[in-house]
């Protein structure tokens, strides 16, 4: 954290944009991690990156309309795809059609005067979290997210942890089970096999085929994490299985994780974190199981904070800290 | 690297000492990783941690002797434990007995008069390999020890590794087979459960059952890696389909860790690592099938190359960084 000084009361903010497939979400966040705007616009990206860019642009606009005192000091942008941070460049990212070699930075900095800064979005909600959310005070972070599939951030002594060429973070595709489940990937035995949402309501559909619950009311193409989270809540012991087996294959591989990088913290989001103790719970059992003495005397395993907000608040931390 | 300079040709050297549970080994390395003296003692570990700091004293000494012309600036220790580096603390040491909380390098300064420095010796293989020997150039690397465990040491952005507490690098206990076969730590599906020495025996035998090998004629509880290594070298089958799964589950766990790491090199050493191709192939074929296409196309699986100097030629190292 910074020190408090004049600036925030002279209104310096700095932007952060989570750019997703499906939306953009963008907030004038200022040093000690308060957002003073916060809005979100459709992607469109059926646009390509032009007109994607634009948007992005016009999102700036608005946050600044929103909060006229702000001061907007530069941008960060979190991407779904693979990035080089020095250049500010998008190499590839699966889910923007068109997205492949784009000067995002440098394009953002065209439109709208200010300095702009990039990296991969979930660097992006790790950093966040890290910074001003649950992983608030450590210095070797693993950040989840759980939802359709099962990303991953690092933090490693204390700064984003991004590998030889950015690709760093793919928590989801260790393999957990050599030759077990088939990946989304095209491989065998990944994590999100077992614990994104098709390998989550796979393990529904196999207990309901020997199990009564209330899950089985619903057509089976129709279930949700979140029919599952309310179930459980409600006391169904199939839901609660379903949710404790989940748990525990996050466990054995944050352990696993933890074996290697003896890490403090493992912040767990995303969409099907909404279960919570349902899967933190076991995962913080399997966790402690797999781990070797030291590294399990320094883990917790904990909730995210920052909800929805990790991305664009790392986004514009990123942006603090190069501008800094 | 450090630029040439007078410094070497005045005989400027670095000691490393590599203490292991039976014996030390020592060497002066000058700061191009030229050995220029080296010398082992037996550790003589039941003489306490008092009796074999002396000897580590003594091993200065004698290595001195061998090179007179060296000036000794500073030392550095690999010690086979969990270790405080800043206090030069040695917390604990499963295979030496009575060494709970030694202040190893205070010790070790009363007895020599020269500064010395202390890590975990996983650690300065990775770092000797990493200066001197197969991990040179890259910043991102993975050593893997494979003997009777499977130990790894982390190079990350360049320097050592440690993690929260200094436990990092146990990479031989990352679970690659949930509720798999035992593993000597007493969890189950430990990647050294089917790569250590015992696991690998393992295979052997569940091979032996049903197939013919040159490997039968020795009686089960002798035979050693390095005769199944031998066999596969005469064209053994079996021999060969042992290493080969061995390698498999090798790759399979490095290729986790670069999806995790985006690793530039992963490097294996120890003496199960005589195999050579044998292990070394069918572990680059599964850890490109593992790895996704950034990590697979950054990652290289190489052998060792400073064979049982790279825990002094680290340790020599550590000195050399710590004392710039």
């Amino acid at each position: 954290m910074r020190p408090i000084d004049g600036a925030e009361m002279s209104g310096e903010v700095y932007a952060g944009i989570d750019l997703g497939g499906t939306d953009i979400k963008g907030g004038l966040v200022t040093t000690h991690g308060e957002i003073r705007a916060r809005d979100t616009l459709p992607t469109q990206a059926e646009l390509g990156p032009a007109g994607v860019l634009d948007r992005m642009a016009s999102l700036v606009d608005m946050l600044q309309k929103k909060y006229p005192d702000g001061n907007v000091k530069a941008v960060g942008i979190g991407v779904p795809g693979q990035v080089i941070v020095k250049k500010g460049l998008l190499v590839e990212a699966p889910n923007l059609p068109g997205w492949n070699n784009i000067l995002v930075a440098e394009e953002m900095f065209k439109r709208i005067g200010i300095p702009v800064f990039l990296d991969n979005d979930a660097n992006m909600a790790g950093l966040g979290e890290y910074s001003y959310g649950a992983g608030k005070g450590c210095r070797e972070m693993l950040m989840v997210t759980l939802g359709t599939g099962v990303g991953g951030g690092l933090i490693l002594s204390g700064t984003v942890y991004r590998g030889a060429s950015g690709g760093a973070g793919e928590f989801g595709h260790m393999i957990v089970c050599r030759d077990g489940e088939l990946c989304t990937c095209g491989r065998k035995g990944c994590l999100e096999a077992y614990i994104g949402t098709r390998g989550i309501l796979r393990t529904l559909r196999e207990k309901l085929v020997v199990e009564e619950s209330s899950l089985g009311d619903i057509p089976p193409e129709e279930v949700t994490p979140r029919d599952i989270s309310r179930a459980a809540e409600a006391g169904d012991k199939t839901a609660k299985a379903v949710l404790e087996e989940a748990g525990r294959w996050l466990g054995v591989a944050v352990g696993s994780v933890a074996n290697l990088l003896n890490l403090e913290r493992a912040v767990i989001g995303g969409g099907v974190a909404a279960a919570g103790e349902f899967i933190l719970s076991p995962a913080r059992e399997a966790a402690a199981e797999t781990t070797l003495k030291v590294s399990r005397a320094a883990l917790e395993i904990v909730p995210a904070s920052l909800g929805n907000a990790a991305g664009l608040c790392g986004a514009a931390r990123l942006a603090m800290d190069f501008e800094d």
